[in-house]
């Protein structure tokens, strides 16, 4: 089964190499009826796109979404939705010095090994680039869970390296480049990321991302539980190694007594299981964290090996980001936002529309 | 779409509430020609069993698989191969009490508010009985991927609450009922969970499975990853509510001059990545982390409210394990087996047959 | 991808051979809330039953379903429904001379070839004895149109080698062992059948099935448009070799002006379409024909050849069905049932609920 | 479950409208290393192309497909391929007229009732022009097993009204535009198009699809047998009411002693079958035939309602194609090419690779 899709009912299928000539995307499954044009999508592109800060790569792509298709006099049709970004920076010589080099810790040497060929040229189908078109896809679906049942699906930073980063005000999120919540923590950051470029390094990240107001409800017993689709959704973000729900890890040593979260005829009285009970939603806040590598693309030279066998060294002096953990933001509200939309349109399948406002 | 299925090629489908008459499942897309029959599954069913020590839940289920097709004189003949496990001790006075209850923590409230009905005798679908077929429909890929690839898969318990247990010998995990790889911990196992017992509560524990002599190659680009098909079928699992792939969570403060793995011409130097690379494996050992939460099936009281809205106490004085993370383990193996073994046929789908030894 | 599931939300996955120990079934996607029972599926079974007359195979099975889970207190919960039938009279024994023989126009060849291994007895998989399960899942679909959308799904046998069969009267079908509609045609039918027993031969027929009350909007564009994945459904009983919708094969020689459908304010003055346009239901009864092959188990010898190349003779004294397009009846409405409500789930997922009554 | 995909391993999704900006394709799970360019594609484009001839619709389309992805250095990757056709001769002013009518047998009336909006210029999504991706995916599968297995798919007109058209050279379908194997009755053709032009008709056809030198093992029990597949991908094409395998309806009256295909040790005596038996290709020539009805976008006027429930008189003054059978040819062989392939890709995941020759 080919991997190149996602969800079922909202179903996004992708195309692209980070150096071929576009990206494309199709969404299958949008409701028909919903406002739709270009700048809804770009957005959101825009907050992902390379080259919005010094602290991203330098790669100049203005990632302009085109529907082609599903819409009509401003509004879904029901029909499947094409979109494309061509590529227009790609300076592909950049790369011919990597074409026969595995550089460790890429997906060089798996798609090689795999496929007995590879697009080397900045990373071929496995770049990050590929992540444009889960943005757009993704702002269908956060529009129309936005408008239609007042659901928000938003991120943040919430550590880079050792730097912790409280969400203190959802406002400060949008104001800095590193959708960071915590005013105080911006100089650390900066120092953290100027300290890296200087040597040549990257960092990992840890990003937060919730959903505010979902109805009770959603999520498909035993496999397709929300949690795990929402775990293979991030997972499968470039770079991410993590996934949490609600306390995640820091259940391991809490007791019964502590972990529970108690009802009253008010709601919950805390939310450790993060939104979700049995694999379906529980009307409170789902809340999902992930935890992303540093890039291996970093100036410091590393041991490798090219396509004979041969020890070669790597450096890379391209234009990468020290930190992708900050552009996976817009990323993982993504992912979310389609696997929410699709669980609804699943639940409205079986169980009909759901109640917009839970039990309590 | 219903989310009682897992898997693409190597689909498991599976039926049965807690107390109902009996659970099954449907394994299809098993190649044909492989030696099967009942005891191949049951030495994995006895070691998920309840009743098995006296840390896990005193019901009494003999978890007898029968296998009714698929299988012809000794052989698999790539029929769909049904399951059956009938239930014997169910007990279902028991759960009167609790008929219009939501127990805080478990899915009454969810599934209540999704179907507008509840199985309520044992949670229903929503009990981890359930998974007794999940480690069944794993037997067959376990011993496919053994056979016919030489993979191993096994786990270990590897923390509950605050005592963690490093995996000093596999050969130590299958002789305490606590899947345990280091005799120094025993006791401390042991005595944790008899103070738990007394005081009527239970603990969260971690869970480290891993995939051994995984060929080069396995995972589908690019929502497919393998590690985001191994975090789906992970979180999957009741009270999971963290996955990990590699160094995890722990990739957050590393730098990449750190988190990388080199390659020398002899092999990897390290597996941070936990053996997946753009997720697909890389030849190295696959290894993943799951957190379980504590049950909240415990006895100490606390607060809910019935399906009326009204205040309730609610306390468990059934039969329910301190620790669900310990019975996890067969579990946890079972669905990366499935994915495995469902990753495997994918790629002969598209790559043709794996090379069964890896680049090095 | 395993083949032995159909639907998409309204999700039907089989196992059993004729042989083997029980036939079983997971339904999976049904809407919570529906009344169900044993009873409910077993009046289709009795319909479909081997040895219910003499005019089909004298094996004599019970075909009692067990409902063995997602129903409590007389109602669906939601979650994944398990069926179950034991086989009881397989006479094994019978079967031991074809064991390395390829039967002519059967799947031993087939399957043998496919998959190096076969279960011989009684064909294994490939008996329509699978279509046991079929049925009884059909039922469940069939109440559910029924009573929550007022659609009746029916069929009846068209025609018998030469003898054309009108359809005179519903109440008539239901009163004689052929399903046929006109009375006139019973002992042209009766004769037509002794006459086959006598000489070991065996004939073809056509089945017309109708589903009348359907909602407009059911079929999704492009790929799984109601009359394609009917005629999936249709085309996968076994010894179907042909599936027209509406007009069909009749539709070559039609001018435009002869074919075409005109809409009045009164609603269609014709339904050569068959009640499908575009995909979609119009609102009009649906009608799909089916030509079915005469068994190739007949007593007349014929030539073949065994597992290791020789040729032989075969002739099949078993218990046979000298028509087995009449048994097809049931097994036909079943998967039209199956299909309409996959696609009323599916409609009512991207587009909310249909309006029961249409335009006009 | 969106409805724009087909295949499962080889997944085809398309999008695009009638007079949209662009149709497009994602092919997923296309095997690596195969070679491809654009050229390969638009051999059967052209083919399939409007204005090829005076008998097709005179709209102008270059349809000149771009790969945009998948494909590097001339050979293909194992990534999701992508596709694109821009629209040039969209012409949207002819369409306004029919704004808010529904055209009588079109889908005009069952797209504004499923979805409450439509894209009426030309017809939209339901649009024909929809077939131009599924020829030039189909054109990958069709270059795949010609170069991998040694499979040749091709088709021709059978009937076009009263007319049948024997294959009496496969040389002589490629040199006419009605892709009739039997030059004797090219004028007959002729005159009858000629006439229906005059009389502003259309007529309807019966179109033949075989696959010469398929394996023996391809499909999959039971419910996706490779004859149900193709059933499904056929009746998916615009206007086809009607799909036969082998004899087909002329089974329905033929006895099993005269319908079954005996086997030698050279082979079959006969293929009444069609080149499947119990679902699975036998090895013998696989042959299909497929309905189609007259168009109804015709000059004489007939009878409809527009959106508000009047009364109006419709007649087609467009450019449109008096026998659209003869364009299906391309189309019917593109499907069939999908689902073998798919079929191919299936087995090799479950059994391994096929036998390239069959068993005689």
């Amino acid at each position: 089964m080919a991997g190149n899709s996602i969800g079922t009912l909202f179903k996004v299928t992708t195309f692209g190499e980070s150096h071929g000539l576009a990206l494309g995307c199709i969404v299958d499954g949008v409701p028909p009826g919903l406002e739709l044009c270009e700048d809804d999508l770009q957005k959101d592109l825009d907050r992902r796109k390379p080259g919005s800060s010094r602290y991203t790569t330098q790669r100049r792509e203005a990632d302009e979404v085109k529907i082609l298709s599903g819409v009509f006099e401003g509004k879904t049709t029901g029909s499947s939705i094409g979109l494309l970004i061509e590529n227009t920076d790609q300076r592909s010589q950049d790369y011919s010095r990597i074409k026969d080099i595995f550089r460790p810790s890429h997906a060089d040497y798996t798609y090689q090994q795999k496929y007995g060929i590879r697009d080397y040229r900045g990373g071929g189908r496995a770049s990050a680039r590929e992540t444009a078109m889960r943005v757009a896809a993704g702002s269908i679906a956060k529009k129309y869970l936005q408008e239609k049942l007042g659901i928000t699906i938003r991120g943040y930073l919430a550590q880079m390296g050792d730097i912790k980063c409280e969400l203190v005000d959802w406002q400060q999120v949008t104001q800095n480049p590193f959708f960071c919540g915590d005013e105080a923590k911006l100089n650390d950051l900066d120092e953290l990321l100027r300290n890296l470029k200087k040597n040549g390094d990257s960092i990992g990240a840890k990003v937060t991302i919730v959903a505010e107001n979902v109805p009770v409800g959603l999520g498909e017993p035993v496999f397709d539980r929300l949690d795990a689709d929402l775990a293979h959704a991030l997972m499968s973000i470039n770079a991410v190694k993590g996934v949490e729900i609600g306390d995640g890890f820091a259940a391991i040593n809490k007791r019964g007594s502590e972990n529970r979260d108690e009802i009253t005829s008010n709601g919950f009285k805390s939310n450790h299981a993060g939104g979700i009970l049995g694999g379906i939603s529980s009307g409170q806040t789902i809340q999902a964290n992930i935890a992303l590598k540093a890039t291996p693309s970093i100036e410091i030279a590393g041991q490798s090996i090219d396509i004979h066998g041969n020890t070669v060294e790597v450096s890379t002096h391209g234009r990468h980001d020290p930190c992708v953990g900050i552009r996976a933001v817009p990323i993982a509200e993504a992912m979310m936002a389609i696997i929410i939309m699709d669980h609804y349109l699943r639940h409205r399948a079986q169980c009909g529309d759901v109640k917009p406002v839970a039990y309590f």
